[in-house]
């Protein structure tokens, strides 16, 4: 029986699980999931530890990761998916467009115990350049879903799926006057396809049967911001808010057919602009769970764009955003490497735990390292640190000759040690 | 003649360099230079660029180097120097406390051609120490003020003066029931110099004699926070309050005498108490320039501090915060290396941008950005990057293969060479 069906009826043991690690009452989460402000994306063939993202819940992080057509190394991806799980990530989406992508898609599904989530519509674009002289726009209606339904019956737990993309609006894009125009590769492929192909959308004329596969294969749908913006210039455009009135009119379809269902967001944002995406969403959408993919607050930050998302996501998260997916150092510029993904997972949880903190939620570890900071006590302060490996490390860069118990910043001149003994 | 004295007659050079930098009217920062909220830190010994920080200004960094008990060398502080301004510093505070620091002091102040600040409670403090068996509580008065003055002869454009700690504001913390009681290392000097000694911090009962002291020598007042809080849990206590209202006070007496003071401010702050001390501050300190450290919006994420203080930054700032003060990655941990002086100024060069973009200033850069993005010209986007060196680097780590135009991310799938073929 589908996770939101048993619901209806009981307090399913995921539900409880999900309860217990945010310190809820397991009603309250089971009401939020039947009502569809919470999902708890979990496959039954995958089974992964289940967690919640939505209303009332500590904010989640997801790493993608992935093979591209330049780079490809089963290896590498198995190590970025290990890496990301150790620094705490609640999720992770495979994105791989290189290489045999069904048998990495297989060994991270054995390999991880988070959630997994992939962009079918990548596997069927790949597929279809197999055929000699084929384009993205000669992908198949058929192919489309057959990706979705083999990939649902592999075990993935959610699916990025473009169905805001529409002839309608794509017309809105044409007439907005952007500088980026689509910058999503899943709302390129389609929007290319829509225009070529004079004719709609499949995930969006065929979404019932979207909705049937999801219900057969217990995966959640993340309903994609195919339009979202690629520059902070092109935030809150008439085109973005175009898709996400459609994704709100498809949250509503999905919560009739008792399909788990989350909403991404942008993308580039500057500050003054992120709380207006977070209500917009929530309104529209109806309390969905909302997904962003940063937002990056400038564009002129190639390099470093985890921190650039990592100060977007804090903000988005603490006006209500419920799921953070993660930037690399490497976005707008090159494959992610494993230390790219590592980077990256700390920023975005730092972002996710800042928002909750804000929220009231996760203050004990907090004041736990304070205690151990101010006992300089090294060895509490790692145990509290998001990266614990990395901060002995620095720690241990240079040793403090003066006094073992302080550090090298300022010796035997700590504030600390000289509170302790005046003050 | 000291530039508010000028400025209240004519419009001065430097107003006219500030105003035409930040395409200002020079008749309007001469009015806000007047009123005292808006600073420009300018010895005539030094004679840096002059730059303005306060209202309507674009927002400034500064970036924290200097030599430590453990760990000393006039050459990687030169270097740190050099890669600060190379990023794009405003400021650069020398808080060196280790080696020579009056040679580490000249050496920069003849390197750098941006404003350079100093902590001078610090060498007063090491030159006490010098003494056998002499502790920070033996400090003397004169000392204190004859470093000042050493430092200002010297063309020390600003300096920090922990004048706000007093027998009141020490009583109060002590009050408080703070975790992490004073972790300003000035903070900590004093407040133990004032409990020990039982007498008034001589930078507040001598306040007029450091006033007279900056006018005569031209250097700006910092008024540091020394009980800024010290972990989240203590943020905007009433210690910081108490020291605040302090502060406020010496603003007024400042700008009686004519002298340019701005003020320090947290420090650790969560998310969603940082308007707050914004509103505070400049309500509190009549509009004087609000000068923070960070704030780093969690204590868990040590070898990370960069980018929780690069959140707190972001959203200070873009609230009216006008000069962040950096932090690296070793914060917390040991003295910063060179590369994490570039870490770190990058880090609070976004935060200061993503607040400018906020506010309507500095849009063009990210258009451009926008703009060569769309056109896949790298060496244009390259042009527009904060690190344009690191930049360049992340991409040629891989080569694509499938499409030079491209990179490794998405290759021939990239979503901006697709909008160009079909959308």
């Amino acid at each position: 029986m589908a996770l939101i069906d048993e619901a209806r009826r009981r307090i399913p043991s995921e539900v409880r699980r999900v309860a217990r690690r945010e310190s809820l009452d397991p009603e309250q989460v089971r009401r939020r999931l039947v009502s569809g402000r919470v999902v708890i994306p979990c496959n039954p063939v995958h089974a992964p530890g289940p967690i919640g993202i939505g209303e009332g819940l500590g904010v989640k992080v997801n790493v993608n990761i992935g093979s591209s057509r330049d780079r490809c190394s089963l290896r590498e991806e198995l190590l970025k998916a290990r890496a990301a799980v150790k620094l705490g990530t609640d999720a992770i989406m495979d994105l791989s467009t290189g290489g045999d992508t069904r048998a990495i898609r297989r060994a991270l599904l054995k390999a991880v115990s988070v959630p997994l989530g992939t962009v079918p519509i990548y596997e069927t674009a790949l597929e279809t350049l197999k055929t000699r002289s084929a384009r993205v726009i000669d992908m198949s209606e058929d192919a489309i879903f057959a990706t979705i339904e083999r990939q649902a019956r592999e075990g993935v737990d959610f699916m990025t799926v473009h169905c805001g993309i529409t002839r309608e609006s794509v017309a809105r894009l044409k007439k907005s006057g952007r500088i980026a125009d689509i910058v999503s590769r899943g709302g390129a492929f389609l929007s290319a396809w829509i225009l070529h192909n004079e004719k709609e959308n499949p995930l969006y004329s065929d979404y019932d049967y979207l909705l049937e596969l999801a219900r057969k294969h217990e995966f959640a749908l993340s309903l994609g911001d195919g339009l979202r913006p690629g520059c902070i210039a092109d935030a809150t455009d008439r085109a973005q808010l175009q898709e996400l009135i459609i994704l709100g009119e498809l949250v509503d379809r999905a919560r009739k057919s008792r399909v788990q269902a989350m909403v991404e967001g942008p993308g580039h944002v500057p500050l003054d602009q992120i709380e207006a995406n977070i209500r917009a969403q929530k309104t529209v959408c109806k309390g969905a769970p909302f997904y962003v993919l940063g937002p990056l607050v400038t564009d002129i930050a190639p390099g470093y764009d985890h921190i650039t998302s990592a100060i977007g996501g804090a903000l988005a998260a603490w006006f209500g955003a419920d799921f953070l997916c993660y930037v690399t150092p490497s976005e707008h510029l090159s494959l992610p490497t494993v230390e790219d993904v590592r980077q990256g997972t700390v920023a975005s949880r730092i972002a996710a735990h800042a928002a909750d903190l804000a929220r009231g939620i996760g203050w004990e570890r907090d004041i736990a390292m304070a205690r151990a900071r101010k006992a300089l006590d090294w060895e509490g302060q790692f145990r509290q640190a998001i990266d614990p490996e990395h901060a002995r490390e620095v720690r241990s860069r240079h040793k403090p000759r003066k006094s073992e118990r302080t550090c090298t910043m300022c010796g035997d001149l700590c504030a600390m040690a000289i509170d302790d003994e005046f003050v």
